[in-house]
């Protein structure tokens, strides 16, 4: 499994005015090939910043992913709207293990 | 590196009761030893559900996190807002790609 994790800064007050295109994207991607969880969080502690949180089968998958349609309009809004800084992971799961009891 | 990731959904209305318990906690997270990354967001899709996204250098740090008194009065929160569902993974990270260019 491939984690995709991290944050996108955008511009002061670009996470309203995106609302509607996060919510299609996610949905679209969501029904994508290999695609085990895809969920956006609005930082608790940043303004404008979105929490990327990403599972994919395999970096095949997630090769297939950024170059669906949605993608290429999502990241046209995003450059719209301005990402001022963005840190986003990309790591492959090793060892995982159940700490919830 | 060690990634705790996921979603915790809380009773109707329980993310607005627990905005400044989430502050404290990021807050004294952010300052322990073996942290390199502590971010809860909240979903844009899910009302109260914290995303979750935690970095930590070893297993150890993890462990000595989950046991800091910060972490039993944010769970003791949490336990009295309710918590109605909850899937946190903790995956140790192997190979990272770097996909931004």
């Amino acid at each position: 499994m491939i984690i995709v994790s991290g944050k996108a800064k955008l511009s002061p007050g670009g996470l309203a005015k995106v609302q509607k295109e996060m919510e299609g994207v996610i949905a679209a991607t969501r029904k994508e090939e290999g695609c085990i969880g895809y969920s956006f969080g609005a930082d608790v502690m940043e303004p404008d910043t979105i929490l990327v949180l990403e599972y994919w089968k395999s970096w095949a998958a997630l090769d297939a992913h950024v170059k669906q349609p949605h993608m290429g309009e999502w990241f046209a809004k995003l450059g719209e709207i301005g990402v001022i800084s963005q840190e986003i992971r990309f790591i492959e799961a090793g060892e995982e293990r159940n700490l919830m009891g």
